[in-house]
């Protein structure tokens, strides 16, 4: 069912006004609803069934039932990634958001070049974490991602058991020609399994870092993708794999 | 098999040092690869199989046969867009090329709130398709994607009869809870069919656009996207089914 769109948040039984003039075209003249018919609405804070009050050069609707109707992907995916440069990575988390992901933690890996000052980072942080609500809130998204700062591959390695999978995208595996973990890892997740993708800074990923991580190495395709694309592949195959090929 | 990269055009019989200090470790120590043994290396124009002429602190190599790998994508997939804001379709097309795109045309749209100069434009194609040819060099893919302008929708559907398969992502398809048809196109394509995909601008595309473009209107998952994460969705998603699908 046509569905619209309310940069609000909902409660039952308010009343809401929808403006844009191509919502109300289509409610008025390519639906033909006129007041007492019923349309979907998706709000910031979800998604109700709206009766239409008013019909005019505005619509006015009234939210009656909440719909259990989610904008979320099925499974829950961490991104985990080394510290890049400021403006990649805040391009990056702003997509990724679009793109469905619950979690970023951006962490200093081996190969890390940023410096990072703990002061400097905290700030770093607060910036992250708006730009990432930002993007939430445009793309209507019911759950607004957190960015938590990991200070070493050890310490996210710890974190490691707190998932049910954990995917390592390791640029060796694309040059090694490997196709079929990916698949064959989202083939095996139910709805909800908590996932955390871990991808390296512009230098790759070490040996000893594979190591301590465990999972599975997985690679993202045959090109080489950068350390701020290779998210964005990752979770545009999750949602093709979980809600395009159903 | 397992393959390294060399930032090279490489000729028959020609000799290389393989400098970088991952792949010599990993040669040395890791494949205990000698003098006389073969590799296969990616040169910037093409996969070459090679044979090692001396293995110490460098590696070097002779190319002593061409291979017929690719890394491009199975089908032919151009990327028609409503012209964005300079800095974000620079940033698209630089990801872009990174996921495989094999053309790019940017349009005005009904709905595209860019001012286009005709002279500017020029200026702009120069660096777009400077932009293209780093990002194709730096993914070492041997096709190098071009970026042509079309001043108008009209100017655009005349050429949607060269392409096997036109498809339009409508964000109207998403609102309306539409998933399959891209999965359906998908499928239904043969190496090397030509593809075209059409994205509108931030405004989105009219009506009166979609009849004339004629093709699929498809929808890109449930989140709304921006103009310039769409086209990296739909090529990661091509690259998902083709690639890592099989």
């Amino acid at each position: 069912m046509q569905r619209y769109f309310l940069a609000e948040d909902a409660g039952l039984n308010e009343r809401f006004t929808i403006q844009s003039a191509d919502d109300v075209h289509h409610i008025k003249n390519v639906m033909r609803s006129s007041a007492g018919d019923q349309i979907i609405v998706n709000f910031r804070n979800g998604v109700y069934v709206c009766r239409l009050t008013a019909v005019d050069s505005s619509v006015e609707v009234e939210a009656t039932e909440a719909l259990d109707i989610t904008t979320e992907l099925p499974v829950d995916v961490t991104i985990a990634s080394g510290l890049l440069k400021n403006d990649k990575y805040e391009w990056m988390i702003q997509k990724a958001t679009e793109l469905g992901a619950a979690h970023f933690i951006p962490f200093v890996s081996e190969r890390t070049i940023i410096k990072v000052d703990q002061k400097k980072m905290e700030k770093r942080l607060e910036r992250f974490n708006k730009i990432v609500k930002e993007a939430a809130e445009q793309s209507y998204r019911r759950h607004v991602p957190t960015v938590t700062f990991q200070p070493g591959s050890k310490a996210l390695a710890e974190l490691t058991v707190d998932y049910d999978q954990v995917l390592v995208a390791y640029e060796e595996e694309a040059k090694a020609g490997e196709t079929k973990k990916f698949h064959a890892a989202l083939k095996s997740m139910a709805p909800g399994t908590r996932v955390l993708i871990i991808f390296g800074p512009e230098g790759g990923l070490s040996a000893a870092e594979l190591e301590i991580f465990g999972g599975r190495t997985i690679g993202l395709g045959p090109r080489i993708l950068r350390a701020e694309t290779a998210p964005l592949y990752a979770l545009s195959a999750v949602s093709y794999f979980f809600e395009l090929m159903v």
